[in-house]
């Protein structure tokens, strides 16, 4: 089969021949029909100071949003039946320690990552634990069935501690709209956010965010998007405030348009140490800060297939690019250009 | 000025001239903008068992959903201007109960009520503590100003623990579509909810339902309403129901329709004892049954007209009737009839 | 192997030779160290009405609160090696059904129960999921061990939601001061109630409730429990009832010494239908009542192995009887009397 | 009276004969029976530069850690008779923000501050709201009562969100011994804590930590605080962190201590930025903070009331030291020395 490996410590990747992997104990083969490009696959292509400091074993098949068709399944696995749609969590949890045994596989002691610790989905088959896939509700198509993985980050980053306790009538402001922002823009606005604001430089993003339901958007290269959403809020703040940029000072700004008693989660992964003021914008105004990791297996998608399937958010404004997976070089391409919403490639040639 | 008085008891109420009440230490005259009619309101009109039982004061101004402009201070009384909108909190808290020590002053151990334990608000004028008074947001116009206090009852009950942390991506039924219920309707579906059901006997007022959002109404007495709720749901049931009738049998049902792990908040007040399969229904299910009294003080408040003023909920729909004082006669026939929604009276001739 | 059994559906079981089992896929064969009985097994064995109608498969052997060691595994099971102590989880949740995969396989559509609907563990040796073993901790003896289960249900339900949040600092009753109960008030008082009451019509319990830590203990067939709660909390009532009884009359004087506010958990089961004054006892007091099945898998059994590894919770005043298997006549005698706690057998002649 | 004062801005106070103060509206005139120092009171007696950039009135009389009896009300004040012993909370708020009209008057967005912003109460009399003063509870005495103020600052700091919810069963590390440290270690055993580490250079205060229940002390300046509390908790780090330097230092340290899933609250104030390893230590492990501010007002207080006179908390080893007013010097300098826990003077001569 074809898959899109790198096949050396460096820029850029190869679709390469390699066999078709054979499941495992309790793995199913799953024929890849749609897999969505991440900021973190970007990251690998590219080979950047983190892919170079996390990615061990090269060569190694990337990609990990991915959504596909069982059509085999290894000895021990005994629930998915072939022809099952499903999409693969790609957080792969031990099931035994601390974190795992109290219902937080996501953030299990010992997680191995799909497409980076082990083999990815950038291929036309891939073989993957059956207890780390969900079944796809019949009502999303699979090239939309890859992004669960992404939208349930969203999901998770809105719903601080699993549900939606604060957002209903509060003000939420998310700080970078690239897909997963653009996301969480929907949900808080599906989930009874009062208003919505979006900071985002990239002029293309910010139109995506005005067409999933932001009341308004920011560009902080124009604007001091603190100053806005304080005077959007009659000086409050926002309520809630969700973190997508991974950007140090944007972290800090995050504190200080905070409301007194809100908020924040923070998904966004900064590269360096963050310095903040600690005690006027978390001490005095008793804010509450979460750190964001994956998706809770999987009460997230739960929620996730009931946001996607009712139609309560519409995410087709986000996919904005399809390929082929030998169209692999255009993909990265424009998303790295900042001029798309979520890149979705089809693996597999028979893919719908 | 004119006040609509309960002056003997037995059925009916009469409007009579008595004087202005002059607004004792902490409270402000308010001039009776607009006042809408609630069950309980009906109860007493009618003098039913239950009002035999409870009104101690007669002769008594009743009446408690109120909105007007404060005219004057009385002494002790040193916040809200001349001029303000305000909407009453009709229960009159302590201070300095356990309860209203750890903020739960609307389940105060001393509560007296407006227009039921003292005069109320169905006159011209109505004297109230400034401490239980709102400010009204400019964008919320006087007559749905009197609606306050039965949308937040909605909030309250829809927002169990004083927030909307099991509504977003649930299914929620909401049992009895009378204003309460037709609040919540609008409510749920703005918080978040998946799916909502109505069920209500009267068909004017599963139009209504329908208006407000319900996706499905259920007239329980053509249909078996926990058959169509667990058929609606898959066979999972509600996870979140609204019990809005009071009648024993409709609150047994609502167990029944309630899924695994769900929650029941009960506001419909049953007049008899309620017998409940509490081994299948409730331990079984690890139901949670929450009762809801008022609204939080003043947290619901601000909820609610977040909700109103930002145009999440459009109540207009319930808002279906609107009557001078004088025409309280006609005014309690339609609330009674059933062909109504809310029912507004403007007491003072000069509201606007 | 001998295993306890009933052979025919009426009063009675019989200690019978039968095959050792053998470990199907994912499961492992446990040589019982230690069994102890539960209320349900004394159903059961007396084959009241409740057996009648619940158990399906005679002949079955019974008894699910287990404990033992590991001594082989079935097929498809990796990860428990032999010589390790395990407890059993009895509840055997699906896996794929909605509430599974939101985390609460405790809840789970498609249970079946240890000793219930399967072969149960009063035997020598019993076959069981290694996914629904929970590895004893070192510090806790293996006849202690077989408590994991009971004493795991007090915890969920004193740990209301999985958490302490409303204990400390509260006032806690406990009706009913069977084993269950008597390890409530335990961890109640470890976990920070400022009073625990114990109501027990039992005067050997009474005394073990004394011992467990209660401040004070009523005598119900003596003194009006719901007078002397609230007499002893000032009029207010306990802000936490926890309701072991399952007999009706006494969940409805749950609800009456309930304080405004406050939280009451059924876990006993009643047989009939219960009947309520929601009107004064729940809404108004705006109490919360929540059902309580089994444990949460893991949450609660971490939270268990805490308490009785730490010294937290010192159960040995209640563990009163012990009896080889061939002893079980006495034991069931002795479980029946009332003058017992907790009553443990060891099925294996190796064990312990 | 005699009022300890600061006159001048600069290191001192003075001693000096003022009017005893007239109670406005709604105040009440307090006889201050005990006046413990507080942190804040050192920073204003020794003038450095928080104190330079945040006392605005000079002269002005400063302490805010006061207990004392009710001897004058003045207009409006109608609830506290002669003679009851009350506690000043010293967050004045207004009553009418959106945080205080939400129940969260101590995050107050016009909050004056007792002996920072408006005249304190180391002197012979204090006028104070009576809605900011709390009735003590007569178990109390009233040298205890004058730590309300601290103890409800480590109260609140143990139970986020206002309840216990994540320490019972957690191991809880304190960073910082001061006596709100070592309060809140005293409630954290009291609440159901595992375990409990104490972090302290200074070595009398460790000798406290010890004494108020500490299951292991740690003294940073010969051991790194993180590898021992990662030895102590099998590597998983402490479920419960509360941070109560300051020292931006140990607030890194107190995020790379805390366990995956774990929450870490912040009361002690940096007097600088506080640089974060955000990706790693907050965001991977899901972690939580929230900033502390104060105390709930009055859930705290109520909580604090059940902890001290019930006898769940004994304080008596952390009040070390007691002085009459006059002798201030000796009192700052023994509070400035570290060789105490908390200095209490005794403002009136009448005082018991």
């Amino acid at each position: 089969m074809l898959a899109l490996r790198k096949t050396a410590r460096g820029p850029g990747a190869e679709l390469v021949e390699v066999p078709v992997p054979d499941p495992g104990p309790g793995e199913v083969l799953i024929r890849v029909d749609a897999a969505s490009i991440c900021g973190t696959d970007l990251h690998i292509y590219r080979w950047d100071r983190w892919a170079e400091g996390r990615i061990r074993t090269i060569p190694m098949t990337f990609g990990h949003e991915i959504a596909g068709t069982v059509v085999a399944a290894g000895p021990e696995a005994h629930h998915l039946q072939p022809g099952t749609l499903v999409a693969a969590e790609g957080h792969l949890y031990c099931g035994f320690c601390r974190l795992c045994r109290t219902g937080r596989m996501h953030i299990c002691e010992n997680l191995r990552i799909l497409g980076v610790d082990v083999d990815g989905g950038f291929a036309e088959y891939l073989a993957w634990p059956e207890r780390t896939c969900w079944e796809v509700d019949p009502r999303i198509p699979p090239d939309v069935a890859s992004i669960h993985d992404p939208f349930g980050n969203a999901v998770h980053t809105v719903f601080a501690e699993g549900d939606a306790r604060d957002v209903a009538t509060a003000t939420v402001a998310v700080l970078g709209c690239g897909p997963i922002g653009l996301f969480a823009i929907g949900i808080a606005r599906a989930s009874g956010a009062s208003a919505v604001v979006g900071v985002e430089p990239n002029e293309f993003r910010r139109d995506l965010a005005k067409r999933m339901g932001a009341d308004l958007v920011v560009d902080p290269t124009r604007e001091d998007a603190v100053a806005v959403v304080l005077d959007a809020t009659g000086g409050h703040g926002a309520e809630v405030v969700l973190e997508m940029s991974g950007v140090p000072a944007v972290i800090d700004q995050g504190t200080r348009m905070l409301a007194r008693g809100g908020r924040m989660s923070l998904l966004g992964l900064p590269s360096e140490p963050v310095t903040l003021d600690v005690t006027d914008q978390i001490i005095f105004k008793e804010a509450r800060l979460f750190g964001v990791t994956g998706r809770e297996i999987f009460r997230t998608w739960q929620q996730t297939t009931t946001l996607l399937a009712s139609g309560m958010v519409d995410v087709s404004p986000v996919l904005t690019h399809r390929f082929p997976l030998a169209g692999f070089e255009e993909a990265f391409e424009v998303t790295a250009s900042g001029r798309s919403g979520k890149v979705i490639m089809f693996p597999h040639p028979t893919a719908p």
